[in-house]
C-alpha cells in the first residue's frame, strides 16, 4: 500500500512538505517516499488532542477492544509491514514475522488485562464508625491512569517496541492517549503501524486524540514534546545518551514528569569454574548465538563475560573464537549504530586484545567480534565496561572469587546478570550471587539472557544506567505500572465510585478488603 | 534523660563540639543543651556505614523485630520525649501523645506486612520446555529493597514523619538501611527517637550501619547526603522549595535516584449549592475545626474553598467568620513557619479581601485568617493558588459550574480534593468530579481532608507539586513500594531462590502462579 509520509495528528493527516526519505541500510540507498518532519506546531497540536481525549478515554469501557483491533489492523498489513520493516532494518522477514507475533500478543495481553481488571489493585477499608479516639472513614483506592504519555520509537525492535510497541500498548491499556515520536531509522514502518492504530481507534469508538504520530525532526522537537505541559509521563528505549537527555529535560520542567528510560545495558556473563569443566564449548555456542542474534542489536545481549580462569577456560574460549571467527558479516540496523559500533570496538581494541574477528563483511556491513582482557585491565579501564551495541563481546579472565566480586561491584546498573555454574558453583559463589542481586533486573541460570520472555514475571529494567527508574518494567504486564497512580475516594456514596470500589464487586477483580485479599461481594 | 547533643553513626556517637541549641517556640527563646552540626565526613561515613549493612541488612529475617522494639523503645522514653518534643514543637502533649501512637502503629503495621509477606508481589510463570517456536523458561520476580536510602525529618510531625516516622519505617522495613537528616527544629526529640532506635538495632541484632542520625548541617550537608553514591533513594516531608532542591540535586547525579518528596497542598475544598443550603453552618463548624487543627500546621489543612454562590452561602461565610474571628493565637512550629505564614497571609491579604481575623495573639503566636475573592480574581493571581502553611483559608466565590471547572482546572496537583454536596450535587457537577480525580492522590465527601488514616487504602501522594512523583503514597502500607524494585530470578534452582519464590510456599504468602492469584506450594 501507498506510503503518504506524514504526521498522524489524533486521527488526521497533517498537511507539510514531505523532505526526507528512510534509508535502506542492506541497500545503502534512499528509498521512497519521501516524509515530512515534523515541526514544533505540530508537537504541541498532538499533545493538546492528547489532553483533550483523556477524560474521555481515561477509563474508556472499550480499552480492551481497542487494543486487540490494533493488532488485527496490524496482521491485516500482510506482507507490506513486513517487507517495508525489513528494507528500513535489514531485519530478516523470518525475525520480524516473529516480532510481529510478538506485538499482537502484548497487545492481546494488555487486552485481557484491562478486561480481568484486577491490575488496578484495588483496596477498600471499611468505615468503622465508633473506634476511638476518632471514626475510621471509609476509604477505598484504585489505579488510575496518569495523563498523556509520550513514547520514543525503538530502533531495534521496528514492531513490539516501537509505534505499537509494548510502551505504547501498556499506557493505551493504562487509560493514557499516547503521542509516539516515531524512529527516524523506520518511518514508513511507523506510517503503516500508525495507519493501524488510527483504524482501530475509529473502529472501536476511541476519542481522535488518543493517539498521533510524530515523524522526522530533531532533539528539539523530542524535548518540545517532552515539555509540554500536557505530557505526564515518557517511555523510551534507546541509547544512554538519548535517554539522559530526555530525562534531563523532564527533571527541568516546572512540573517534573517521569521518563522511564530503557537505555541498555552490558549484560556480564559470569563462567564459573564447574560450568566452564563441564560444558565450556556449548556455553561457547550458545554464547555465540546469544551474541550475534538480531546482530548482536538487543538490549539483552551479553557484552562481557566474566570466566573464572582453570581448566575449563581454555576449549571455551578456543571454542568461542573460532564459532565468532567464522561468522558471516551482517548489517546493522542504521548507518549511526554501524558508526558506533566501529568506533566502539576500535576503543575496546584499543584496550583489549582482539580474539577473534568475523569474516570480512561486505561495506555495508560489520564484522563479529570477540576480545580479551584480564581482571585488573577491566577494572582500569571503564570503556571496558560500557556497552558496544552489536556482534561483540569481551572475555575477562578472572582468577578468584574475589576478581569476580570485584568486576561486579565496579559494574554499574544492568537489566541483567547471567551465571553458568553447577550447583556447588552455586553454592561456592554465593556472595557473588548475592551481589548480583543488588545490581541488576534479572539473573538467569544456566541460560543466556537474549530471549525476554513477555510475561508477569519479567522485569525488564534495572538500576541506572540500565534503566532510568528501576521499580518498573517495560516488558510484561506489570509495565502497564508505568502509566498510572494510586487515588482514594474517602466516605464516597456507592453510586460515585468505580465500579471496581463498589461494594458489589460485578467486574470480579481481586480486591484487598481490609487487609485481605477476596473476590467477594460487600454488603 | 541528659541530651548529649552527638550524631549517631551506625551505633556509635560521633565526637564533636556542640554549637547551636534548640529553640522553643512558645518561650520564644533557646534551650540546654547545645548539638553539633554534622560536616561533610560525618555525612559520608553514615552513607559508607548504610552501604556496609546493606547486604546483611536486605532480607534481614528479624526486620519484624526490630521495628516492633523501635516501637517499644519510643514508649519506654516515656514523658521525657513527649515534654521534650512539646518544647522544641510548641505543640501541645496531648497532640504528642497520639503521635507517638500513630508512630508506634506505623512500626507495627510495616512489621506485621513483612511479616505476612506477601507486599513483595512475588510471582511464578513456570517453563513450558516443549512450548514452540521457543521454550518458555521458568521466571520468578519479587521487589527487594533498593539500598540506603536518606530521610529527611518532617518539622510538623516531630514523631511521625520524623526520625521513626514512616518514611524511616517503611524503609527498614523494605530493607533498606536508612540515614536520617534531623529536622533543625526539634533536635532533642530526634536524638532521643535516634537513641531509641539504635538501642533497638543493637537488642535485635541488626548490623550497626542501618541506621544513622546526621544533626544540624545546611543545605550543603542535605545535599551531600542526596549526592553520595551509596544513597538509592531519598525520602522527605516539607517545602516544595526544599523538596525541589533534593530533587534537583538527586537528578543531576551521575546515577540519578528517586526523591520521594511529600511538598504539601493547598487542597481545595469545594462547597456545591445543595450541601450549603443544608448545613453550611456545620460545614463552617468542620472546616475552622481542620484549618486550625494543629495551627493549621498540617500537609492537608483546606487552604482554599470554593464555594458555589447562592441562598447556601452566606450562612456558612458568617459563621466560619465568626468562629475563625474568634480563634485565639496560636504558636507556630518554629520561626521560619511563622515568619512564612506572616508573609503568607500578607500576600495573600494583598490580593483578597480579609473576612476575619483571630482575637490578637501574643508576640511569638500568630492570628488565624480567612480570606475572601471571587473567582476570576482566584484564576488571575497565582499566589492565591499556592500554599501558606498555618491557620488561614481563602474562600473563593464561584457563580456557577463552570468557575468552578475553571478554579479546578487552573489548580496544581494536590494531595487532596474535598467535596461536600447532596447526591443531587454529586450527579449535577460529575464533570467537577471526574476533573478532580485526574489533580489529586485524595477525594473527600463530606468530610475534611486533615487527619491522615494510615492503612492500605490511603494515597498520601498527588501530581506535582504535592509530591514529586504521583506513583507512590508515604502513607499506609503502599508506602514500602518506595523502597523496593523488582528482580527476576529466570532458571534457577530451587536451593538457590529466596523462600518467597520456591515451590513451596513455606512462607505461605499470595502469590501470582501463571497468572492466577493463589497460596499453593508447588510440585
Amino acid at each position: 500500500m501507498p506510503l503518504h509520509g506524514q504526521n498522524l495528528l489524533g486521527g488526521e493527516r497533517s498537511a507539510g512538505r514531505p523532505t526526507w526519505k528512510a534509508w535502506a541500510p542492506a541497500q545503502g540507498k534512499e528509498v521512497e517516499p519521501p516524509f515530512v518532519d515534523a515541526g514544533l506546531a505540530e508537537a504541541d497540536r498532538a499533545m493538546e488532542l492528547a489532553a483533550a481525549a483523556f477524560p474521555a478515554y481515561r477509563r474508556h469501557p472499550r480499552i480492551p477492544d481497542f487494543l486487540e483491533a490494533i493488532g488485527k489492523e496490524i496482521v491485516n498489513l500482510g506482507n507490506d509491514l513486513l517487507e517495508r520493516a525489513s528494507l528500513e532494518t535489514a531485519l530478516p522477514i523470518d525475525r520480524l514475522t516473529g516480532e510481529r507475533a510478538r506485538t499482537v500478543n502484548q497487545l492481546n495481553m494488555f487486552a485481557a488485562l484491562v478486561r480481568e481488571g484486577s491490575w488496578v489493585d484495588a483496596r477498600i477499608d471499611r468505615a468503622i464508625p465508633d473506634r476511638k479516639p476518632l471514626p475510621k472513614p471509609d476509604l477505598r483506592r484504585m489505579r488510575v491512569a496518569i495523563g498523556p504519555v509520550v513514547v520514543f520509537g525503538a530502533s531495534n525492535f521496528p514492531l513490539a517496541f516501537s509505534v505499537a510497541g509494548g510502551d505504547t500498548a501498556s499506557a493505551l491499556a493504562a487509560g493514557c492517549p499516547v503521542v509516539v515520536k516515531a524512529n527516524k531509522a523506520h518511518p514508513g514502518t511507523s506510517e503503516l503501524v500508525g495507519e493501524a492504530i488510527r483504524k482501530a481507534a475509529a473502529d472501536t469508538g476511541m476519542p481522535a486524540g488518543v493517539f498521533s504520530l510524530i515523524q522526522g525532526g530533531n532533539r528539539e522537537l523530542g524535548a518540545r514534546l517532552v515539555k509540554h505541559p500536557a505530557a505526564k509521563a515518557v517511555g523510551f528505549t534507546g541509547s544512554l545518551a538519548g535517554g539522559k537527555a530526555l530525562f534531563d529535560a523532564a527533571a527541568a520542567r516546572p512540573e517534573p514528569i517521569p521518563v522511564y528510560a530503557e537505555m541498555g545495558s552490558v549484560n556480564p556473563l559470569f563462567l564459573l569454574p564447574g560450568a566452564l569443566a563441564e560444558r565450556g564449548e556449548a556455553i561457547a555456542e550458545g554464547l555465540k548465538g546469544s551474541v550475534t542474534m538480531g546482530q548482536g542489536q538487543f538490549c539483552t545481549k551479553p557484552g562481557v563475560v566474566l570466566a573464572a580462569d582453570g581448566p575449563g577456560l581454555p576449549a571455551f574460549t578456543a571454542k568461542l573464537n573460532a564459532l565468532m571467527g567464522a561468522q558471516p558479516g551482517g548489517t546493522l540496523l542504521h548507518k549511526g549504530i554501524h558508526s558506533s559500533y566501529e568506533a566502539g570496538t576500535k576503543e575496546v581494541g584499543a584496550l583489549a586484545k582482539a580474539a577473534a574477528k568475523g569474516v570480512d563483511p561486505a561495506p555495508t556491513q560489520v564484522r563479529a567480534a570477540v576480545f580479551e582482557t584480564d581482571a585488573a585491565t577491566f577494572l582500569k579501564e571503564k570503556r571496558l565496561r560500557e556497552e558496544v551495541f552489536g556482534p561483540m563481546t569481551l572475555v575477562v579472565k578472572c582468577g578468584s572469587l574475589d576478581d569476580l566480586l570485584k568486576a561486579a561491584r565496579a559494574m554499574e546498573g544492568n537489566l541483567t546478570a547471567t551465571l553458568h555454574g553447577t550447583s556447588k558453583d552455586l553454592a561456592d559463589f554465593a556472595p557473588l550471587v548475592s551481589l548480583l542481586e543488588t545490581k541488576v533486573g534479572r539473573l538467569v541460570f544456566n541460560g543466556f539472557p537474549t530471549g525476554v520472555e513477555v510475561c508477569p514475571s519479567m522485569t525488564h529494567g534495572g538500576p541506572w544506567p540500565a534503566t532510568s527508574d528501576a521499580h518498573f518494567t517495560s516488558v510484561g504486564t506489570a509495565a502497564i505500572e508505568r502509566w498510572a497512580r494510586p487515588l482514594s475516594w474517602q466516605n464516597f456514596p456507592q453510586e460515585a465510585l468505580p465500579a471496581e470500589l463498589k461494594n458489589e464487586n460485578a467486574r470480579n477483580i481481586w480486591r484487598l478488603v481490609d487487609g485481605q485479599l477476596s473476590k467477594d461481594s460487600l454488603k
